[in-house]
């Protein structure tokens, strides 16, 4: 299936979520900018934050939130339009009146209110206006697909459609449910990439459990992509189970199942992120082969997918794979040149570090398709990932250089 | 000065070079493309290559020679309109045999020939053309401005003019000269970015004291800069002093004002080679300070100024700092963000990690100018770097995207 022109997904919906969305006014268009996902008795949650050193006030009141609530969650709050980044101690505290006041309503701790925000970045956030309509945002709440696309359009910032990937899967005369939900990285027009992801499942499970699950089910799919290389300050991915369906994640056979279906959710995210990206005209699937270890693979993967030479080539569909062999070269990685093999689709471009011949036209149909695949082997070993990205149009420029202050 | 817009250099010559150039039939334009500089009584060498693991026959033959001359050098031909790169074993061959011919020319060893491309990566070597034309270049060569800039032209690809930088110092009654002659950072269209400097001076010295003046000059100029963060296959930075001035680098009081006027010279060529680099608008001059090593400033720096996001503000003059405070945030250099300031020209726009009042309107009108300042203070130490780079503009993307085999 096309990655870029997908049909949208069917929705499953796990038991004791429910959703909503209101217009707060935060963003500028109008459109809605404020979203709640809802765990109706609570639910156990595991998260993963962005590695950049500065960090939103969300991500560090949420990490804080997790640790104190000993990772039970009962509601998620997200507002689009302001990232709430770079706005000192002030936006700390305005974060945290949001999960007070959000508490209060649900009547737990403001420990149990998950905060995220995606937008523009050093701007005061405006707390006053998001607490202004919580009671119309909870009493909006719905446990049906429409709450789901509710919530899925009012986290959307420079996205182009909802992202949202769901599956099922029977453990004896039960069934589970795994819903995903997330926002691309595109930018904030024009600030600041943001990608947010939330996992809702009913199965059963201590957040201990949760934790290695979600980050083994990100490894290869949330974190084997990328747009542009940057990394923004407020990405989150949240996984919170209900343990509605009355299965457990420990009861046996179920853990490599759920696995499984938590991969294929994030999978299926990540691939509506990539192709919804900012000017995305070809989507790229890059496997880099034959690395000693998968850090090796991933490195290599980095550089190319990194590269400006190498994304403006694919923007043009453009069979240069000297660029390619060029960012191996200086990916850090000791290759030896005269053992790596290039193939563009199914055609070999490049052996053992030289050209050798092939058909240009049909590598270059090949590469003006929405996706291709390119697939490099180092001639080092036997490790290999698989690794999502895009190529750097004329419109991400234009996306990104438009001044709007 | 303007960087974008500057006057042409003047040409100081020193004494024991001559230069030619000719038009050999690689680039497909036409123009000259082929160049010899020679040393007529020979010179000493030091050299400086890419760190790509992937590099080019040339680099890897002249790497060769100068060990085996014992750093000397008769004569350096230089060709455009093919890179030799990824050629393989024929591309060794092929450039062994322009540099046995020429050396058999001038009656020297081949060792003593120090070869140069740049152009097409994976494309067959034309030897036979470049042999074919030895003859007439070299009875083409001038001690001349004329002479100097035929070698500029020549080896020019994407380059829209000649780079030439030179400076004069006395040493007692007597004068030292150093000349510059570079190519740019621009891609060949539509392939690889090269960077080739080579640098001539009168001033006596071994190869081995060359080596660590040649190194310490490009330090802060060439090797603190950054148009796409690729690094080629090809580049080179070549000293060759020939003597003639009777002035020896280790005459006292020499070694400081040769190693100052050698800095200026690659400082020149640097700003040339940005300035001119492909769709640039706006050149930046980014200031890395409170570092705690030149190490980590120049991490900072390389961070900042391959930041697509980054880049792309600036195109639009876009004052957006929270992406320079991400890109900070993300270099791996453990800094504290409640400590970082940034600064737009002379305006501080962040401070202690958070958006400070400032004039928007007149951050965008320093933005817009063709060059600036940015200046990025850590706060964890008393090093600083100082770094040129560019705008990525929607023109770079419309270069390099251009399908052209």
């Amino acid at each position: 299936m096309s990655l870029l022109r997908r049909s949208p997904e069917k929705i499953r919906l796990p038991k004791g979520f429910s959703f909503s969305a209101v217009t707060a006014g935060i963003k500028v268009s109008g459109r809605p900018d404020l979203a709640l996902a809802e765990a109706t008795d609570g639910a156990t949650a595991a998260a993963l934050f962005t590695t950049n050193r500065v960090v939103a006030a969300p991500v560090e009141v949420g990490r804080t939130a997790l640790l104190s609530s000993g990772g039970r969650i009962r509601a998620v709050i997200v507002n689009s339009g302001n990232a709430n980044c770079a706005t000192g101690r002030e936006g700390i505290r305005a974060c945290e009146r949001v999960c007070n006041d959000a508490g209060k309503l649900f009547g737990v701790t403001s420990a149990e209110v998950f905060p995220s925000s995606t937008g523009i970045i050093g701007v005061r956030f405006p707390a006053d206006k998001i607490c202004a309509k919580l009671p119309e945002l909870i009493s909006a709440r719905l446990a049906s697909e429409h709450g789901v696309l509710a919530f899925a359009h009012a986290i959307m910032t420079t996205d182009t459609r909802p992202k949202i990937a769901s599956m099922r899967f029977h453990a004896g005369s039960k069934q589970v449910t795994i819903l995903g939900i997330a926002k691309g990285a595109g930018m904030i027009h024009p600030q600041m990439a943001t990608m947010l992801v939330y996992l809702f499942t009913d199965i059963g499970a201590s957040s201990r459990e949760l934790q290695p699950v979600l980050r083994g089910a990100c490894e290869d799919s949330l974190n084997s992509m990328s747009i542009d290389g940057d990394t923004s300050t407020n990405d989150t991915a949240l996984l919170l189970a209900s343990g509605a369906s009355g299965v457990r994640l420990k009861d046996a056979g179920t853990s490599k199942k759920f696995a499984s279906a938590l991969g294929a959710v994030c999978q299926s995210l990540a691939e509506q992120i990539i192709s919804d990206g900012e000017g995305v005209q070809h989507v790229v699937r890059l496997f880099v082969e034959e690395a000693r270890s998968k850090e090796e693979a991933l490195q290599v993967a980095r550089t190319i997918a990194h590269s400006m030479l190498v994304k403006t080539a694919w923007a043009g569909a453009d069979p240069n794979w000297g660029r390619i062999l060029a960012a191996v070269g200086r990916s850090g990685v000791p290759v030896d040149p005269s053992r790596v093999q290039i193939f563009i689709g199914s055609q070999k471009v490049c052996q053992n570090g030289a050209g050798c011949a092939f058909n240009e036209k049909r590598a270059h149909r090949t590469l003006a398709k929405p996706e291709c695949d390119i697939r490099v082997r180092l001639g080092r070993g036997r490790q290999a990932v698989r690794f999502l990205t895009t190529d750097l149009t004329a419109e991400y420029v234009r996306i990104n250089a438009d001044y709007s202050t």
